[in-house]
């Protein structure tokens, strides 16, 4: 059950909205996020909520039988838009695409990709600076001067900025340099993490684990939420199956089913969900008419001689051959 | 290596040839479809392929280094064709919307659902007279004399037929009254069907197992072609994974992969791939914009009322809508 | 719901019995094996079974929630043991070591093979006459004349062979030759095959599906005891899963679940299991200690000469220390 | 390829050293443990390593194909061990039993705990203070003040503690109270994490991720020795599957594999692993006669009071039956 209080709420009016779920043995979980004050309260006894919700100070009030609970569609019927400035925004109705390489390199590579996103009206970058890798041997990135290199030359050029952040502490040095925090499929459940974002008023985009369930990625999205940060948005990049024919298989199930799940934003991710240079396009498209807020691909000016995974990773020219596409089957989608 | 025979080739021609073979200690396959007569000769020694592609008798010579032979574009660049006759066609450049019930299950349905695909252009009706159910005591569909009623009423209207036969026993009893053969999921390995398959010349749909590998299926589709029979077509249905919030997982990769892999039409299933009723729209559209050569559907006139399966069914409404929009993303795709 | 019916119940009490069944909107499904006549009756309607109880010609009734039903333990609750004649029992305290090649050779590997299981007290020998292999190309196995050839040397020397049937066709050819017809991973689903099991008079041992559940494995041994054929043990075979380090991943959860969940004999293969022949002794002795009523295990007299599938068959010298082992780690189970 | 320097290399011969893997492309990482100094150099060329070999300073060198390195048996042919103080020791001969509950609960769970391992010889004490919880609003543990009164009560009885760490800054304040540090599943790439704990001289048993491979679990693994830390033991807990039976599949051939891949000590988690109580007992004997070097179990004194997960957890009867099984399968495989 989810309760959203009235801004101006008294301290008595909340005591007694306490005392009634507790009352009815249910535990009541405080959240205050940038945009309003829930109380989500988790109990088994069955009861009428009009008593609850005709109490003072209650603005509204829903059962979410979900797992999760204030990122439900049964709890916001509309859907979230997140505003990064500037114009760029993301959800209801708003598409986005990002794009970038899979590490930042170097000051030319920076630019070199600023200046192709400008080309081709693409606003978000992506890039890793901090990298997740398998191996401890592997580069693992050029970590925060990379990133303050990298957030001089976007921002002069007006491109907003996407990385990933792996671990709490390097929230605070990251946040003046970032337009979303990407939480990546290893971190998905780092609970701590997504604790920690959720305390931040930063736009977070949160991939699915590797073999994470939809369940498992609301909930975590949840974990955010309910720590005080509602712009949130989900991202498929494709699961671990049996078959090795591609990295990964982009579940395109998931786009649909999400959308009906959440109010939240749904991006794809089709670079890492096929994980093969010449098919990253067609899964572009699927997602795209399968119902997609956003894409994100990786893109870089030369992937033969990029640092790491070129193996997904597009050429300009067959970037904007994807940007281009996927606007004319998004044009389609709304139309119909 | 795949040898194709000049269709008059001579006896000792063909003698010299499998001698060559023999001293190189190649394993020669004699295939004879409906189009051609072809050597598949299997061996590990490296040798110059064109030595032998001199010889009289030989009208082309290729290596081919996938585990599956004829089926490869390695062997066929262009796309193949099937052709049921008045004028139905699938596959390079044919689009095929098949739809129709789970089960046959009554005169009134058939006739409902062939008025329901005359009205909509939909050429090709599907549905079970044999059914593979998990449980012994389920429904096992109307048989041989539910396909002869089918047969009579769709053959009036114009409607082509594909369903699914389950054993090689039932091969002659219902080639007369069918169009397609389909080879169901749980049958992908069954390799005595294909055996059999292979030695009519009626077009075969063949479906992913249910964790099957891509390479498993093209072996499986070079069982058919391989014992005579090159009218084939492959089907993506969803593959089975950790997740349930979906009954499978509707494998978009598989599409665009499968259409570099071979020139046989590739088709989407994107009822079973999803298996769930409100979200099946989504995924024929992904199917379509990702590069399928068609899509099989299921439909009923009352869904809540179906025998089997009416999870995943759409009723007509809902299934006009579906042909519609997949027309316009069809068009688009092919525009681009 | 079962109902065991008397030997001896009079037509006109089995008639009531039907129409008592009816009246409460159940269907019944008669079923007669070797060993009683049965009726399964499915239906949704809550009632006191006591009441079809007590009705003359009635032997047992237990309700029987589980999808399958004969095979269930909710309706036997002691073990089934196979007998094979001479002295060969599967199940019920009767541990059953089965070995041999993946596939029949020549009449020198079967007799060597003899001689080594006869050496060693193993009174089953394994091999394949009909081989489903992934690929047209691949060998095939013997056939017909490979399993004559078998018989009259297994026979003489007093080992029972057991053997995979691909297709309802083989059966009757190779019923005098075999004493346990074996249904392989790819034919789990194969119902005509089950069906066509069910109505003859010898043991089946059946192999759970690539990627089957435990539900469908004791479905599929439904569909052969709801024929007629009690003689049924199931085979853990290893699933297919993302992990790459091995062939399959060797269930071992299966083997505890299924003792519970039916009374059938459990039997595993830890050759298919694992597919890595340095591993294989290891989970022949963990399926041991977990519960298995048997071992199937691939031996050749020269693996690296085998026809097929070496990589997990061990050697002569190599599988008497797995015997001898197993035997111990049994001795130690039963003891404790 | 990995050198092993001696304690007393000069400065001046590390320098020739790295010149000469610098002049043929390798990638020099200095690694420093408690136990000695590695250089483990990763490059792409064919060389004699005999060279380097024979280089003054050089104590040990060997080519490791594997992904992993420092971790891996061709490094290190002996086993491991562990040792925890008091005559406590994991690996090369020494099994470990650890047992305890889910979650840290109360005093009386500590001490009534405390007192059932004692009176059973099990040295090792399980239980976690901070929980990973897939929703935000379950229980999450009593955090370090739970910590400080288990390890009084633990460390009095002289009962060793192993308990799940989630986060860097949880590290410092747990150090002093715990024995070994444990890296659940959903941490299992937490890079970060990994590296810090390979900062600290304490034990860390490693989790294998939810559907992590074998190669990522040693990756994992070399990043917590590359760090400086050798105490590392790696734990099989299940995989995710398709199959809805259990909660995972508990791959007992990763116990087999491992044992060949490294030289760590291979512990299993059969509560876990199949997350059904009344199968646990047959897992943890399959793990231990597969060449398990220890057992990590959930009991509780009353489980289905548990604040958390009680369907997995024995009570203190059914572990003792376990405990006492447990050594004697491990005393029959130590004999053959």
């Amino acid at each position: 059950m989810i309760i959203q209080l009235e801004p101006n709420i008294k301290e008595e009016e909340l005591e007694v909205l306490k005392s009634q779920l507790s009352s009815i043995k249910y535990k009541a979980n405080k959240v205050s996020t940038q945009f309003g004050d829930y109380i989500v309260a988790v109990g088994k006894k069955d009861f009428d909520i009009r008593t609850i919700g005709k109490l003072p100070g209650i603005k509204d009030i829903h059962r979410v039988s979900d797992a999760y609970k204030l990122v439900s569609k049964k709890w916001k019927v509309g859907q979230t838009q997140l505003d990064l400035g500037d114009e760029v925004k993301i959800g209801d109705g708003e598409f986005a695409l990002m794009a970038g390489p899979c590490s930042i390199e170097s000051e030319e590579q920076i630019q070199k990709t600023v200046e192709h996103l400008k080309a081709n009206g693409v606003k978000i970058m992506r890039g890793g600076v901090y990298k997740p890798r398998s191996s401890p041997y592997s580069f693992r990135g050029l970590g925060i001067d990379g990133l303050k290199l990298w957030h001089q030359i976007a921002s002069e050029a007006g491109i907003k900025i996407i990385t990933e952040v792996m671990m709490v502490e390097q929230i605070d040095s990251m946040i003046d340099y970032i337009d979303v925090f990407q939480v990546g499929a290893r971190n998905a459940q780092n609970f701590n993490l997504l604790d920690a974002l959720g305390k931040v008023d930063k736009p977070v985009l949160l991939k699915r684990g590797m073999s994470g369930t939809l369940d498992e990625l609301l909930q975590s999205a949840e974990y955010i939420f309910s720590n005080g940060n509602e712009k949130i948005m989900l991202c498929e990049r494709g699961i671990r199956t049996y078959e090795n024919a591609y990295r990964n298989v982009f579940d395109i199930n998931a786009i649909a089913t999400l959308k009906e799940k959440t109010h939240l934003p749904v991006i794809a991710d089709p670079s890492h969900g096929i994980g093969v240079r010449r098919f990253v396009d067609k899964i572009a498209y699927a997602a795209t008419v399968a119902g997609a807020d956003g894409i994100i691909m990786e893109v870089h000016h030369s992937p033969e001689k990029a640092f790491s995974d070129g193996q997904q990773t597009l050429n300009f020219q067959e970037a904007e051959t994807v940007y281009k596409k996927v606007d004319k089957y998004l044009e389609l989608r709304d139309s119909l």
